[in-house]
């Protein structure tokens, strides 16, 4: 019994994930299905594929990922189906993998669709074509039965942060969760790489200075903000039993400083 | 192990579907549940019935649709069970089954409550009546044995687009879905039947012309509005990348002609 | 194959909640996994309390219950291992338990966490420590396997309603629903014990006299508001067709009063 989990940017108002799931139960009729979120901002490519990499760390071997944020849904876009890490990803062609793909060994990359070729609908990609490939896959088909072989593959150009040589960062708020932690690009191991230089760090977003990185967020007192490593490995700022996207008044791109 | 669909206006806060489920898992432990939507807007047996429709077009034989959009609770009207297409759907008889009912040959229709006999919370029926139907159905109990027959089912008066003699069509917008994009109730085949009279047809929304209908948001630049036959055969605006009902300013009822 | 229940103030937009799935279906390839909600407004320990009693009171023995509201994750609380009515519960020890724990008798009680002496992430022991307790409970472990017996738990100090001497009720609002329905801390029986002095009662909010105690929304005209024993054996204020807490401007705390 496999499990399918689910990532798109549908909301849950509509049937449109439930007639997804119809379709991926046809060919699997046991799967486990998972629902990550459908709430990816509408079109928002590099959010989906900082989400999907938490996923591939995180699900066991045999996992079909399903991620439709399909902006370039019925153009000459490919649909694609991915192996890393023992695990299946479907999706658009359009930059979804760029983070799996630095951080897992690339196994197999096939092209779903032949652009032009399909009969099936010119908006709902994921209904038509990602669904049955996901179930195919849930049910033990193999990838290597279907799809053709690429060459390459869409990748975003993400910025990594910049560990400079006298020890400070440069990086910025990659992604607000749902309680406001501004979450950065800034890995425990550059963290650990900058502070050989240092022994004590102090952490600055936008022109605010936050204090050293801290261990969990009860460490201030509540309404006061802290830096920490989150639960994801990557640096983060956070109010304890508050909302740091609030406090700081910082969005996705704000600078984030390590000194 | 059958599917058993949830399609509600009960959000997604409380604990009120989960309970549901609770009862359903009880007469059919094995089930495959599908959340299709909590968020039907409260009381909107219209928007349901859409939803529904879509469900019944998609779902394996033997699924069971549990529809509980109920401004009627613990008044005269009945609970019903009925068989589509091979599938079942649990609902009040307040006309959510209109559009399955007009669109698939009527095989069964149970009444689950014989109103004032029931010993029933009053305020619940969700729980008390319709979920263990749908857990006995979706257990391979046979609709023959629970409720009894019925004359008449409750339908709504839903207005079909008018197809004229000179091959124009009068529709009107019916659902506004997450992403914007505005459905009419002008399907692929009236279209198919109006442009017998009319090579190049031109769509109108309100006083606005959005052009022929094209294949997919694409053939439009990114913030053109573009009008298409969408995953679901019925007349579609969008906007390329972004929100038709803002664009348009258009909400259900919104006229829409093809001409 | 168990059930396993989720219940958070993580919201949906985010991976929290799948990566707490992943983990539990590492241990419990089979468990039923049943969304009660994300949407726990955060860190309101008492409102979680409320759904979790609803829980209990509800799904069947062996059900798991993970309730993660848990504003003092990292610091020196406990994260524990329940028994009641023969489920488990998996959350922190800071009151969730308590509306529970007054309900039924108590099983057993165990410590996951030795404070301190854990190598899992200061910000997520939902995902490492709690999810893993769920799978192994929900494969069939058994609970006096994990963690340490404890001699007491936390209690939050709710207040019941006030049955007085000349058979009035001084309760209020604990809980507005999705459709603003008025939940109070009075219950059927608070109702049958106070009615027994006077035949006809008369539910008061704040300054309104609502009338007296009817079984269904129905039984007032569209609009209009109405009192009511809910779902949940509840004293309830609604509006038909309408949203209470919007007529009546109540929110958790409003006084409600039965003369």
């Amino acid at each position: 019994m496999s499990i399918v989990t689910l990532t798109t940017d549908f909301g849950t108002q509509d049937h449109y994930v439930a007639v997804m799931k119809s379709v991926i139960l046809r060919h699997a009729p046991k799967a486990q299905l998972v629902d990550v979120t459908h709430q990816i901002p509408k079109f928002n490519i590099e959010h989906a594929a900082m989400v999907l990499r938490q996923l591939v760390e995180w699900f066991p071997p045999g996992t079909v990922h399903l991620v439709v944020v399909d902006p370039g849904v019925g153009t000459e876009r490919a649909v694609m189906a991915f192996r890393y890490n023992g695990q299946f990803v479907i999706c658009p062609d359009n930059g979804l993998i760029t983070l799996v793909h630095r951080s897992w060994t690339f196994e197999t990359a096939k092209r779903l669709n032949r652009p032009g070729e399909t009969h099936q609908s010119s908006t709902f990609h994921g209904r038509d074509i990602m669904a049955p490939a996901a179930g195919f896959l849930a049910n033990g088909g193999t990838i290597d039965r279907i799809g053709e072989p690429v060459d390459s593959v869409e990748l975003l150009a993400l910025h990594p942060c910049a560990v400079n040589d006298d020890g400070t960062i440069d990086g910025q708020v990659v992604y607000v969760d749902s309680f406001g932690n501004l979450v950065t690009n800034i890995h425990r191991n550059d963290v650990a790489r900058a502070s050989q230089h240092k022994a004590d760090v102090e952490v600055v977003v936008g022109d605010q200075t936050v204090g050293p990185i801290r261990s969990t967020y009860g460490d201030v007192p509540a309404g006061k903000p802290v830096a920490l490593i989150g639960s994801s490995d990557l640096l983060e700022l956070a109010v304890n039993r508050g909302n740091a996207a609030k406090f700081f008044r910082a969005d996705p791109g704000a600078t984030v400083k390590i000194q």
